[in-house]
């Protein structure tokens, strides 16, 4: 299967430490491709950039189709994933949405770890989003500041273990999600966390795997059945003939 | 007061419209605006559509900054209006959930009545997305099919008055909001209903009046903070000069 | 339109400190009247005394009926509210639900912050019932003690302010209520506050124009349609008239 | 013990009736008293009535403080029931709570079928209250007509197991309450019922001997400590003493 | 009523110890019966040795049916609890659950004080599989360690009325369980508890009088039928036979 | 690596034809390894027979810790999931469990589509016990009989289908599960399904490989941590050994 690693973050140096991380974990019959957002910003951190950056995934997806089997959003607070599982008949994944559910199969409560508070909200909201709010153990950041954002996961690794720890001692979580693309692969370098740590980037890898092999026509029924064709104006090419083009034609 | 209604669809007769019926509920000192969207869709009716038209709700607001002090989403899904919230320094109120907060004074359980079924998910996750899931008692909409969205209301008017009769007697009920743009002003104009009706447009315009006297400089601390400043590239101009611009610069 | 300021405690100098913030923030044609309970409790602060007063405001409005077009129930947990919206078919409104309904669009969740601990158990009952738990951040209370409660609002101002930041800072609160019948006026009056404060006499009043507009004949369906006539004894004058006759008689 | 069944409609009638059922479960050691509303309804059917109802119950009780162990307030939305719980230092149990309560130990959804449709609303409102919403599977009211509420049980006692049978069979309901002080007893008396059935004077009455067991002196920690002496002015006189004076004084 | 105290524990000190606890608040006309697991553990305190001794109460009450009218199953987190309802016609009660739903009516919320902090998370399953999240305040464990399972009442008593007091004052309990079978009778002996306390064996014994009285044939209907006869192999014999057997035959 | 699918029915019919589904959808590098229960039941179909099933999972796994790198949990209820996850240091695996969190990535609301009436409840709980209960649609079964439970999916699989439709249709389900393993492969084998279909099998295998690569050690921490040596007496051999070991030794 060809698996697209969609950043809609401009930076393509994320991306390519994401495939990176992909690679470690994907079946040996699986091809990574990725794509790097063109426009918009170089790392999207409030509801109003996801706003713009979810639009921008559908054009993305838009100009691949027929390219590729399924998508990972490759974004932690998951834009514009509903949109795109609507829109398209191919398995879409997001990154925080998966690693959720995959750290409900490794404990009843999982708590997530990320390294800046701008984020928490937006990440909360994934959590009710998914419906999963009764399995949040709680949202920890280290109060430590740090440089480069992309450097980040080194930075601050000793922080961030410290708060997964006290995600599992004193909020009664099982499992820590280490969230956001510049934590990408940490949680699997890790030899003795103080927690079972899940690795969002891989979880999502995974998971595009399974939904691959069990419903490779991803969602498309009932509210997730693709709209009919829409007429519209001053979209991008790719995305403007998608909507405007009836199913199956 | 200057109170602007943000029309995300391209259709202006639609905000022509909304705007009369506004006109007859607002207060002697509010001053009325309208916007529609310059491009995008006709009428949006979709999750992908929603996503599209949410960002453009950004940028018509980015645009106007200075020159109103509040806005109404006129969209019933409230499409950017989180994003906005957070973005912007002035209340923004949604259709959708100034509706349901108004119904909520009226009764225990509100309905919503509407008129095509495609609509019906994106306005349960508006319920879900205000914490209001244990209010609703149903959404309802009318088997019968119609010619013209712009006059649907007189159309179906029989049967989705019929709907709202049912979600009283049926659905326990209290209160019936009589949901989507091309119906605004309908409820208000029901003498015999069989049910108390709430009219998304003017309880929009009556919310926003009082956010406006209450908080006139909207919501603006915790999560909905005004991001710091972010570069940016590709967007469209006054929206990318906002972002890329601090606060009280 | 005649809106009712209905304190149901009988302290007439509260009522008339809320008239006067009242008149503040209402529509150039909207007349205030106020009405302070004759009998009952200086200032009720208990499940008790609430179960009491609850019944004195379904007295004082069957007193009045005629004669306003909206009541503002003014005291903070809203007593009899749904009992008064189901017998009289005018708009009713309760200060903390309607502060709270005001506060759900200036941010995802919302604080308490009020003076005296007994009143929290009672306040957090409201939320409850309005549905709302899971838009709550916290309730916060200051430790320090005053000595009246009609001047608390000063006595106390500076630790009230500290605890609306601390549940921005600690509880992830966007927006905070200034709870309790003797805090009113105090949100609107800071000018450099921690949060977006929301005022419940000025968010009470404001719901009631809302509703006047939107609904002026009230809740009157489903489970808030008047109950059929009853006859009853021992009961206020007014109120057994009422309870005893059928509507529209 | 001394159990008292507080019957805060006026109709003796209805308890006589409950007391000679709770006769019928008591252990051997247990002495029933009762008392009936001297003023008021002759049955109470909707909320403004149990606001009143609710005031009159704290009456009652005050007068009798000293004499009695533990009180039932014997109508079924249990009016005033936490008010008391917190005014008084013995047992107050209601028979919707105690119903629900000791149905939760015969299965996991119970339902509720009652006689009257105006009560439904009351009674869900009874659910939510005490945070059993997750467990209720539905409240089901017979179409057919009667025509005096003291005998309602014998004229709709077919109709009324019918709907158990359908709460099991449709509702996916374990048990039945037959809910409403006018069926007392019937639960008991039926031999091939179509679900296990609670009676809820019955349960009420064992509940209130299982805390006079177990924590004699009822709730009074927390929220339900006795609120400090308060003045007041135009109360019942024992209640108005009762509320004026200081615990233990 | 003959009344079984069924402990799934190997320790028989503990069954004798509940068993005069329970001889302190039973009914005049109920005589006490123990059984105490004849293989397992000394003491349960996993999810797992929960799962292999819930079976074992399948296997204890099978070999007794006939000879008892109602059974507690004496460990705290209710091993096998549903599972019993299910297979036996007689009330089943468990001490985690009748304490619950006891202390439901003692306050709005309750705190469970147990004494090691394994206990904690099978504990936390029983509130939410009770549907009782929203009542529940906290989970409080002393830090303190102590030396025998069988003197650990005497050992913490301090502590654990300490955690008590916290409960109320920090986490808003109005009502606090002391649980976990080696705590039996200590709430019934505390004079001067900073909280109201329920005492998990007396609660259970008083709920299974309540069933015996309300419900003598036990949960029966809906998902809770006795299910069809099943053959079966390898099982205790009494257990397999019940299983193996027709209902009624 | 090496895949365990643990069948705790006694029916080696049914282990062989889950193997071979999930044969097809495994990665190139996945051993499928299996083991059916050698007491016990033919089929577990109640609360009371998952009970005793649950205990024989534990079993089953002790024997086996060493030659397997990740268990599926072979019966649709996933009986002893937990219990399984606390004891043992691998990935552990339920197919119910899978099988949903696999639907909540194909969209917002699933529904589950079995053979027979008995099995609904339980099901249902484990939908509450993953804490999704806001996700799920309906659970559905066909009215029709059937003589085989090994070949109910070819007897019923127009009733089975036609479900899942009303499910979509009726429900507002966007995914169907077919669950219960007797239906395992029937999802994949359908060209024309009126729903977007998972196979719980598949799901489960998919979802063991994920765990696999992400968290190969399994759960381990919080509540899942294993649970201090504890000694036992009576039961099976590997699994009493494994129990009395400290881990690690």
């Amino acid at each position: 299967m060809r698996l697209l690693i969609l950043n809609p973050n401009m930076t393509a140096a994320m991306t390519e430490r994401m495939a990176e991380v992909a690679s470690r974990v994907v079946a040996p019959d699986t091809e990574l491709l990725t794509a790097t957002a063109p426009r918009g910003f170089p790392y999207i951190s409030s509801r109003a950039e996801a706003q713009v950056a979810g639009a921008l995934v559908l054009e993305m997806i838009a100009e691949r189709m027929g390219t590729v089997d399924a998508v990972v959003v490759a974004a932690y607070g998951d834009p514009g994933l509903r949109a795109a599982r609507e829109l398209f008949d191919i398995p879409v994944v997001g990154m925080a949405e998966a690693s959720m559910l995959t750290a409900c199969m490794l404990g009843e409560r999982f708590s997530l770890v990320t390294f800046t508070a701008n984020l928490a909200p937006w990440y909360l909201e994934s959590v009710h989003a998914a419906g999963l709010g009764s399995r949040l153990a709680s949202i920890r950041i280290p109060h430590e500041s740090f440089r480069s954002v992309l450097d980040v996961r080194n930075e601050l690794r000793a922080a961030l273990l410290a708060e997964a720890g006290r995600a599992v001692k004193d909020d009664q979580a099982d499992v820590v999600i280490l969230g956001g693309a510049p934590l990408a692969g940490l949680a699997l370098e890790v030899d003795d966390a103080p927690a079972v740590l899940v690795d969002p980037i891989s979880a999502a890898v995974k998971q595009a795997e399974a939904l691959a092999r069990v419903a490779p026509r991803g969602a498309g029924a009932g509210s997730f059945a693709r709209p009919p064709a829409k007429p519209n104006q001053g979209l991008p090419d790719a995305l403007g003939a998608w909507i405007a083009r009836e199913a199956g034609s």
